[in-house]
């Protein structure tokens, strides 16, 4: 309701042209509050804190396992003890995948030279026959290799797949998607052709012996029967060495991965509502659930962490904005976004959609913020542009407006919801993601609490905003 | 013989003081062949070549095992393949220890908060009772606070001594002996006082999750009946955590880690002839053996690389050295040093000890020299000083008389046999040492081949040298 009145004043008062050409000019004293939000931000703890608390007392989190379903009883009690309003939790269903007896699965050459193996299951994968299974390996340097090669012959038959690609680091992590195919698709063909299982050079940019881990991709719904396996980048070397040095090489594992039926996640919802407009909702997210290898300090405790203490600076400043702050700490999310589609679903079903005004999502570590993206109608990118100067004696820049929000804001991004975007430095983040090594000691306390003073000010003015972000052309469907 | 002769005239031609003040002058022929041997080194990846083959080639060779056979088979091809003189092996015996089923050890925190530990029995240790074993952890902030604690007090019976001291780094690895105590002494009191097993803080600087093995002492020979693990610095800092809310923590683990009788081990010895002087020995060492979690690229695959190339780039250079190089790759050095034990009682009894002009020892990674230290007669020093001179482009500076050549010499050291030592750059040797990250992808070429000029401008120098190195006083009484 509120929305349409807004967008018809903008509609009579400005040409998009205008709107892009424009100065927004922030109101004084709700900048005054955001410089104040920020340095309360800077020497604060609360996101460490929320974070270490996260990774200890709860620990390793797997999607639908009983450690994710305390993951979200200690979310209850976190928020409530930090005084959000209307903590709730809201249950999905989902496919239970877990690896079995043990994080330490067991894989080793058996010749030419026998030794053991660093590997780890990927998400989803079969498991072996029990007893184990041993096989010859087939080599290829790449996924694009195992595409182009002849899919008629019968030359994988029984053997082991390995599959070499390497990943290169960046500050955005931009190689991460591409490095992912082999991951999420090379078990399709492997399976389709014979093979008895699949082996990847790991995903992400470490030289350490950790193997990283990550959810397959099932067409159709299908789940492998045979199993999947990530080799850390030190032990892929040592494979491709011995390949190059023209020898046949034999694989033995065992392991015991596979799906077990269903079982209950849940997203963990809390709210600051808003002064004057509590229905319009600002949604800042992150994930609960986290690898079964390691504390997801990471990925994502840093985000609970983050996105908590950002709400939480602003509820104890004295000043409430006008529209409602919704934390939500969706469950479920490395094993294909699950808790994001229930939320989304939810609010199809209970009609809020549209009271979503905009959203974002902390997922990529705890490193210092240095990029401002958004996605939002080109009206607003001159407000954008202003809340963006307020975050510059951090350090930020700013970037383009063509993006996300962050992988739980993906389902909401699809049905219209605008989006901001602070980007995190993430040289390292592919050394230490989905290995045994996302742990606690990763995090530098005064790096994230730049990230958490970036958050702060921007939920802060976007919260106190009275602008609809959607682009003009939704805003008028929306009011039709 | 020819010694007996050298001592005489120097001890006519020079008082000791004399000698400390004399400038030493190399022939300059000598001192040429000593840079134009630098220079070659430079230039080439021999050392590294070698690492990389032994790495790929035999892998993780626990002592003892096939594995260690299989070295000591690959050391005597690669070194005839070099084309060295009198290339043999020296057997010995030695106690039998393995971890039993897997590098993959099994310890997980059941309560407050279940989650799984990376952890690693240290060499020596016992195993768990068959079906593991689950018990209460008894926590001291150092291996000082075990010892000052009650012992007469049955509170460690049937529960976890867990021991919390940390390591910090520094260039020369200094701190490593020191928190070591731990790792080598604990057990003995957490036995004797009922613990039904013991667990430390991962000796080393990493903060990676990876679990530092190494061998325990055996005071009087006596074996530890009880488990001992060290959990790996993230793990450690996981249960401080908890100890410190309050917490009582317990922990389940499975190993299968003991003694398993008699087992055969070797030396593995290769010579360049001496063209004057072949009975007089320069002995350059590494050692063959690794543990078994990695390949022991850094610890000591390097050094085998580093003194094979060294005496190879000599023997290849047209100029044959006075003396006989004669290059020592032990057996069994991680579990006691037990192949350099054997060695120095087999010089002994054969009587070639006074033979053995000078040692020393590379087992140190694979970074750059920094430092040239010595411990030999002080009328020698001249010429070590002038030998340093020669490495000063390398940017090698002077170290003091009193150090040791090296694990592996300390047996020769004791019988006395003076020693040199080139210092390598450790500031992140405890990153990866005896941890499965040491792995040959750590290793800088570059890097390692300054090493290796080091070494072989020293060794050339050394070994075309007609100076007895031992103190006056020493070769006054083997000349008697």
């Amino acid at each position: 309701m509120l929305r349409t009145v807004m967008v018809a004043a903008l509609a009579s008062t400005a040409s998009l042209a205008q709107a892009q050409d424009a100065v927004f000019e922030l109101d004084a004293e709700t900048r005054e509050i955001a410089q104040s939000l920020g340095q309360t931000a800077l020497a604060s703890d609360l996101a460490y804190e929320i974070t270490e608390s996260l990774t200890t007392e709860v620990g390793p989190r797997l999607a639908g396992t009983p450690q994710e379903a305390r993951a979200r009883e200690w979310a209850v009690e976190t928020l409530e003890r930090l005084d959000f309003e209307n903590v709730r939790v809201e249950p999905f269903e989902l496919d239970l995948w877990t690896r079995g007896r043990s994080v330490y699965e067991e894989v080793a050459i058996t010749a030419p030279y026998p030794q053991p193996l660093y590997a780890i299951s990927l998400g989803g994968a079969g498991a072996t026959p029990e007893g184990g299974l041993e096989a010859e390996v087939v080599f290829f340097d790449s996924y694009d290799s195992l595409l182009a090669s002849d899919a008629s012959a019968d030359a994988l038959e029984g053997k082991l797949v390995f599959v070499n690609d390497r990943m290169v680091a960046s500050r955005t992590g931009e190689g991460y998607g591409w490095a992912n195919r082999k991951r999420r698709d090379a078990w399709v063909m492997a399976e389709d052709r014979g093979a008895s299982g699949l082996l990847i050079r790991s995903v992400g940019t470490s030289t350490n012996r950790f193997a990283h881990t990550g959810m397959m991709s099932f067409p159709e719904g299908r789940h492998p029967e045979i199993p999947a396996l990530a080799v850390s980048g030190p032990d892929a070397d040592q494979i491709q060495r011995l390949h190059e040095m023209g020898e046949t090489i034999r694989i033995n594992m065992r392991t015991y991965a596979g799906w077990r039926g269903q079982a209950m996640s849940g997203n963990v919802i809390a709210e600051i509502e808003g002064s004057e407009a509590p229905d319009e909702i600002v949604i800042i997210g992150a994930h609960l659930d986290s690898w079964d290898t390691a504390t997801g300090a990471l990925d994502d405790g840093a985000g609970v962490g983050i996105v908590t203490a950002a709400a939480k600076l602003i509820a104890d400043s004295g000043h409430r904005p006008r529209r409602t702050i919704r934390v939500v700490l969706f469950g479920a999310e490395e094993v294909g976004l699950v808790g994001a589609r229930a939320y989304a679903n939810a609010r199809m079903e209970d009609g809020t959609i549209p009271n979503h005004i905009i959203g974002s999502e902390s997922d990529f570590g705890a490193r210092e913020v240095w990029r401002m993206g958004s996605n939002v109608g080109e009206h607003a990118l001159p407000e954008i542009a202003a809340i963006h100067r307020e975050l510059q004696s951090l350090g930020v820049v700013p970037g383009d407006n063509e993006g996300g929000g962050g992988p739980d804001m993906i389902p909401l991004q699809y049905m219209g919801v605008p989006m901001v975007r602070l980007e995190q430095n993430g040289e390292d983040y592919f050394e230490f993601h989905h290995t045994p090594n996302d742990t606690f000691d990763k995090i530098v306390p005064e790096e994230m609490a730049q990230n958490v003073a970036a958050w702060t000010m921007m939920v802060w003015l976007l919260a106190d905003s009275e602008t609809d972000f959607r682009p003009q052309a939704q805003q008028n469907a929306a009011s039709e």
